[in-house]
């Protein structure tokens, strides 16, 4: 199969039995209960699920679709109300796996209208291991996600590492979230330069015009669709927030609006799209129907506090914000 | 001058300014809102100042007493408001460093009637630098008192090493609160062995019959004073729980019952007790005084949830609980 991709089209998918597999943190945000912009005020905290590759491993199978997830918890009641979730939304948990030496990660977050801000206490999902990676997990999934946040870890990145090449080797297609964050960047070399030198083997990516800026340095939107583009990247979905996103597919460029009409917590906008986005290609739609999918869903969560909120289905989706394509 | 302890004498003291320097953790526990035996259960979390030196300085600034803490906290918010709040009840802050590279310690623990349980997710307190350590803070300071959960870690380890050495050339009174808990101990070695080698330093020494339990194994409360006594501790307060407490001098042994009236929260019960105890022996009051007053801050402290609580003065505390010996 030579993989292309056209925007009027569905996305030519190896048939598998799982939509989706997702890899990297599944994790507890205490995100404050009242607004407060800095943790000097903050002075409570709810518990909630998160984890971006844990996030859209969710949704989706909210939306309907079969999902797993691979990452790690601490051998620990938040662990277990991490499994306990994932489980309860249907999401396959087989290969995650329980850290007797390290704690569930928790990041603590402010709930603010300005900027969050957060405390990342990295603990089990750090510690992915490629010994555990099984050919057979990539090989009976249609999609396979990562996240440059468990690629930030080193031993998270080599089991990273692995389930690409076991990917490539098995031309399933390889999503990526490149929302680099220089401190959290751990080990040797410089995570930018490690980023790039990866995305030749990444089909698709969702930068925002700050991932994109981080990587690249100062630019305009059209520059970096160009530079990921030449790196490497097959299909470019530039996020640009409230002004909506741009997807390019190499020869033809379509910006589409937001669909958002009230915001309150922007936090899982980005895995709402995706989750959304993933939904639409893996029911066959074409890849301009998945897009506004994505933006519906994204449109869904910002209008509630955290990342997983109820979701109507696809078909719902598509008709309460009139999406255009073919479905 | 030969330390020596007598139970009906106050403690020999040189004449300093700072009437305790506390060495050890400073950290936020984060506490569950809902009583919850499990984290599978708890759903929201408190802010709570906390750290047991931390906590014994702080409850002493309260009672009028000039107190310091040596310690260290995370550039970040959470940091930030440690620091305002020891600084807000007069603790001496000026030897708490903030590390840029490691957060301030949480610990999030379970509210619950039956065993509260927590997980400890550590960071700058660790990290106390032994190249901090100023000959000036011990010799300005009447009491030094060290925490094992400091103790615990390498780093803070090789920091509080330095510390014990100068108090001892300096003559000054040093206690331990030996709750050592194997899970916490990092690096080589045998905590158990550690801690033991170490108790020939220490003056004063705070075992509950658990922290005995666990270094000297199976035994009644007579064989644990004895063991610590030969260990080289000149004073042994062994605390028995709603059972009360008894204080050895080595020649002479005294019981003395439980204060407390009303039971919400055990947290901080242990750290009230030293408050109480070194406000005592500070004021110059003998040590049968000096003990009743730290059971009667115990029993403020455990009607209240929480470590930190408004606490009445030592004369009105002599006062409220009738508290007999030498003031």
């Amino acid at each position: 199969m030579l993989l292309e991709f056209k925007l009027d089209k569905p996305v030519n998918l190896l048939d598998s039995e799982i939509d989706l597999l997702a890899v990297g943190e599944v994790l507890i945000d205490l995100i404050s209960q009242e607004e407060a912009d800095t943790f000097l005020e903050a002075q409570a905290f709810d518990r909630y699920f998160g984890g971006s590759p844990a996030n859209i491993a969710m949704n989706l199978a909210r939306l309907g679709k079969k999902s797993a997830l691979i990452s790690r918890v601490g051998f620990d009641g938040l662990g277990e109300y991490l499994l306990k979730r994932l489980g309860e939304a249907g999401v396959i948990t087989d290969s995650i796996s329980v850290d007797r030496n390290n704690n569930t990660t928790v990041i603590m977050v402010t709930r603010s209208r300005k900027s969050p801000k957060f405390i990342a206490y990295r603990g089990a999902e750090k510690f992915i291991d490629s010994d555990e990676i099984k050919n057979e997990d990539i090989r009976r999934s249609k999609i396979i996600h990562l996240s440059t946040f468990a690629l930030s870890a080193p031993e998270s990145r080599r089991a990273i590492e692995k389930i690409i090449n076991i990917a490539r080797d098995q031309k399933k297609i390889i999503s990526l979230d490149p929302n680099y964050r220089p401190q959290l960047w751990e080990g040797t070399g410089d995570g930018i330069e490690y980023i790039k030198n990866i995305l030749p083997k990444i089909d698709i990516i969702k930068p925002s015009l700050d991932d994109a800026e981080a990587l690249f340095g100062q630019g305009d939107a059209d520059d970096y669709i160009k530079l990921f583009h030449e790196s490497g990247c097959k299909l470019v979905i530039l996020t640009l927030g409230a002004e909506g996103l741009m997807i390019s597919a190499g020869d033809e460029i379509r910006h589409y609006d937001s669909l958002a009409t009230k915001v309150v917590d922007t936090t899982g906008a980005g895995d709402a799209f995706w989750s959304g986005f993933y939904t639409g290609i893996s029911s066959g739609y074409d890849l301009e129907l998945a897009v506004q999918l994505g933006n519906s869903v994204a449109a869904e969560v910002i209008k509630e506090v955290g990342a997983i909120v109820d979701l109507p289905d696809e078909r719902a989706l598509i008709e309460k914000y009139n999406l255009k394509g073919k479905g």
